[in-house]
């Protein structure tokens, strides 16, 4: 589907074209078209193929889709491939939609290709739209405000496992968590592998944007760039310490599943000793002997019975002492 | 076996060649030989290597074969072994034939051996022989074609083992399920480590094929073998994520299983209980003492029996609130 | 907040000045300009902005605040961002406050601001001023003091997890402290996840400001930053063996929980068996079979206590024997 | 003990020459000499130094012993430390001699010393002599044909941990096999160990023996020492596959240890119900109340005894239904 | 505490000279001077810093101590850290100290400076003074002999680590000596830590004194220094070794912890069945039915306890069999 294709010139726009008239737009030199796709038929990314004059391997990695996040050079042309993370719902525990952004630029034209993803980037051309003077460096800015638009979208969902994992470690410790709490720890773990997955390809690849030989539609904005990169390490630091913490966390409630079956079986075992006793007991004078004289005296009843809650008194007292019961 | 011997010029077929006239049409310059090998004799092997002049060490190589995958450099020709993965059957727990593709390229020649797989590579000579303007890049492209083949094989692989995790993991949290999940998990990781052995040494080795120096009959086709590289690295990253997946996955079924004992020792305890307390009272009542006042009562035997099932009832309600039972 | 706008020359202090006349000392080539601010308000940073003409990523950086340790080159001026680690109170298990300080530097001036930090930095002005020598060297040399100061700081943080630890190391192999440890190793662990993410980055970026090619405000100071790098190396160090040794920790933690477990096991057995032998022999003295000699003997019931007392030495001392009691 | 001491000019024997001449024939340029000794003693290994002039430094090492493998260059000579690892007999969990090779390079020499090893080096000698066309190399090339000879002896002993580690496999779900299995796995893992050692830094060494700067004495025959890094590095890697595998193995059997206390718990609570409920009935009917009309039934016992059976047949059908039996 | 002050020229002992001197005699260009501190009070640093025109950073750091091992290069002078690990005593389990040598290196001057060490340098200063050949390279040398003979004493340390290594393998399969091997894995991981920490610091540094681009009192005894790196990459190497084979002990040993619980339930169980099954039937026979036609035979009796009896025996032999006794 086509959602916009617009010319600029100058940083201003000069208007929505068709996309018959793209080829030729293109070779004005100071204009370039800015065209958003959005899951788009495979005629329709052909159309544009020809009209951009696309490298073949790029357009094929669009056709098929599910490509790992990359910045990749065919002369003096970029194919960027971003994934994006979109929580289902509100709720905490939401499952992650994994959505796909192609992005092709040269030298005077960028080409938007967006699936399984529900934002778009209306908000990002306005925006370009608005400074003009910024919008004037072409492509490679309109290419810097993609990337930091998709990237400053990670952060929520950062802060949201953030959010989870403090509230798992808030659960830990409590007794009868430890299962709900190893389901929230693997079902965190899984997330945080699709964002790394996102994210580690990608900040290699923008790497290469800045500082020594940069692609030539990025020339000159190298500061943008690393400011992306920035954005794009510190998230991985932060994933890193997320998987370290879950690690360290399943191993704790390991630990913990261990404790409360080391405390079940102390409990178990006490309660056996008070009601063990008593049994024994009652079993001796149960016995058939003829001369058990206790059985005929007067008080042998009572006192038998004295004697068993004596005793699960004094074992009832030394098992809460060491915390057995 | 030889599968096939063909001469090319141009990019387009001359045709079936004999053996014997390898060597002659090797020195023409516009020309290459594409040979196809399956699981030849030592001597075929041999007298390949007299036709095309290979490296002694490259075909010591292939004779013995069992290679790790690697692509090496004898002076202007190189020396490729490749893994192939084929599944037995169509089930998910089928195993993985390790099969091995060693390739002899020159200038002008390319030569193909295969060792225990039962696809071969009549489908990319046919592609190439219908884009005669690829195959005009000689031997480079065809090295191209068969390591491009050969690394999308390995992605429906892949995609089973993805697909093997995710239904362990739907089953991680069942009940009881820890036994055949621990199995596996062991068996998954081990088809992973095949494939980890398959793509690892060969990605390594595909990143010299472009870029920097580059061996003289991949010049010029940086660009595909760079998408070759891509997908290699693509696969790497999802074989680490695996991996990591699976530690944490034996880890959390390693949990369960403590978890589940950890119920079934409550369960015990519990009914334990519920057991013994009737045992002690009966054991009470059972005893010879002559002066026992209940046991002359018209109702001590019902008030008995309602004692012992009002504490088990007690017992029962009380296990049931803390999920004992 | 502004906490202090001084102006310098040669080392010496000209006195403090208006906000408003900080872009008019700052052109003067033999001056410098040092300002501190506490959590500004927007409009402060702005101005600041304006003063000093400084690069917009920057300043949008420090209006966000909760950025990543980093420095960052615009031009021929610097933008460092630390974390500080400031402990709530003198507990051994005390929370660390996670602040930040912002410093901007050029050539000629040096704006540092800071964030969620309870100390400030006049000593380290006081310090400077009292060596007019080295504060000759200008803005650079004022980065380093503050850098210096910092990272020494974290110091006395690093030597408490050190404490913590033995402290923990001391418990390990205490009976009945399991919970204890465990919960104070994640609570450690939490700890210096903190410290690391401060110090990686830092690390990492200080290593640029010496050696080979130094940002221009650096220059001729390679040895003092080196100093700094060498400091933040030895705490890196030092956290990774602390992190090793929790690992290594909470595994040896849990094979105590395991050990426990087991011992207790050993002791219900024992004790099991205590009681179950002398009931089993007073069930079978309970029987009502009509001919039962023993039951007759004028000293049945002794000789029946005496074995049951026998049996239970004998079990006690061979449990004492092989330390299951 | 001197095995051999042979003179060689143009890859042809001149014949064994007496130790007193070396350093004659060492300074005739076409010549080249090839010592072979085995656990000399000092004072020959000293004369060795002062025939063939070597480094103090490599000299001081030889007598020592005991050295990781590494390969140093002095001046325009090598020394070399290899270490080679012998089966004390064919079982399968035989244990491995850790032996020594140190070898001494230079232009027109060359000098092994074996420490420990059983195998000598005759094979080489006598398969090197009959290549006349590649010993013309000089001492390169025996150092060559000397280090590709201990690395392929690695092959066989790597072949057979793999097959241990496929043993161990197919035992690791089977029941009651856990203790041998973990004895099986950390003796695998020791032996790993000593050949990773062995490997990993003969692997880094042999790195710099092709490619860019390398030492004289292997000019020209940069291939074949890559062709020997090349094995060492496929060691390298099933040695990793093997470790990752094993501490998988490790965690699996540890599971499975957990699964069958599982089962034996599942199994004692099973059992100790079926017995406990006639025991508790059993109870009920010995009580001595005076009111009991079942006691009086003529079916009473029967009953009972039937009541018996039928609860313990209902709890075994139910517990074999879970698995619990 | 002033323990050497000496003066040498062209590698020979001028004779000792006092401290107000020093500064005289490292001006003369054939001379050098080596002073040795062992523990010295801040005052005589600071008079050494003086004399021998020390760079201020290095004096803070030697004034502070408890720096991490380091090479630091001052213009053309160095500043070396070394640690030192002495027994305590010649117990296997005993701790160690922690000691630390600043050395100090200019083109004729070196400084050492000892903290917590029981063994100094004498032997060194005398093997020295014997080869006035070799000390004649100068101060270069003397730092050689120094970190020389500083890490040839990590090796008896490192050796008793891999006894107590192989003392706690030798336990590790023992029954009961799960509790001693922990804690035995325990303390041995805190000191390899600790030896960890001095070498790899240490090693990095080393790395820089051969090769490429060379301090200048290094100059030309790169072998010599390639030496030193050698022996410490060994250590190191052997440090990971023992920290992997540590890791996987303590993963073992929790692995017989379980197998050894799983063996007592096992025998609680089995135990537990034996005592029940008599009992039961006890019980049965004790009720007090008035027909229960056994009751009144004669051999009902010894029939009842044959029957005890041949239940037990077997279960005893069923038990014994399936190695639950």
């Amino acid at each position: 589907m086509l959602v916009n294709c617009v010319a600029y010139q100058n940083g201003k726009k000069l208007g929505d074209i068709p996309v018959a008239e793209i080829s030729e737009y293109v070779t004005r030199p100071e204009c370039f078209v800015w065209v958003a796709l959005f899951e788009p038929p495979a005629d329709e990314i052909d159309e544009m193929a020809r009209e951009f004059d696309l490298h073949p391997l790029a357009v094929e990695d669009a056709h098929k889709g599910h490509q790992r996040p990359k910045i990749e050079e065919y002369d003096d042309s970029l194919f960027v491939v971003l994934h994006t993370l979109e929580p289902v719902s509100d709720a905490v525990d939401t499952t992650l939609i994994d959505g796909e952004v192609a992005i092709f630029v040269g030298r005077n034209y960028i080409l938007s290709v967006r699936h399984r993803t529900k934002k778009g980037f209306n908000d990002v051309r306005a925006r370009c739209e608005r400074e003009p003077e910024l919008l004037r460096h072409g492509s490679g800015f309109v290419l810097y405000a993609l990337m930091d638009t998709v990237v400053d979208r990670y952060f929520p969902v950062l802060d949201a496992m953030e959010s989870a994992l403090e509230q798992i470690e808030e659960n830990i410790f409590v007794r009868n968590a430890a299962r709900s709490n190893i389901e929230s720890l693997y079902a965190l773990k899984q997330k945080l592998m699709l964002l790394k997955h996102a994210i580690d390809p990608l900040m290699e690849a923008t790497g290469k944007l800045y500082g020594g030989r940069v692609p030539q539609v990025c020339a000159g904005m190298g500061e943008y760039f690393r400011d992306v990169y920035d954005h794009l390490h510190r998230i991985h630091g932060t994933i890193e310490a997320i998987r370290d913490m879950l690690t360290t966390a399943i191993q704790v409630n390991l630990g913990m599943i261990s404790l409360a079956e080391s405390e079940v079986t102390k409990k178990l075992a006490a309660w056996a000793a008070i009601i063990a006793v008593p049994t024994m007991l009652a079993g001796i004078y149960g016995m058939n002997f003829r001369h058990m004289p206790e059985l005929d005296w007067a008080f042998g009843y009572p006192l038998a019975i004295a004697a068993m809650v004596a005793f699960d008194v004094f074992l009832y007292v030394r098992f809460k002492r060491t915390h057995w019961l």
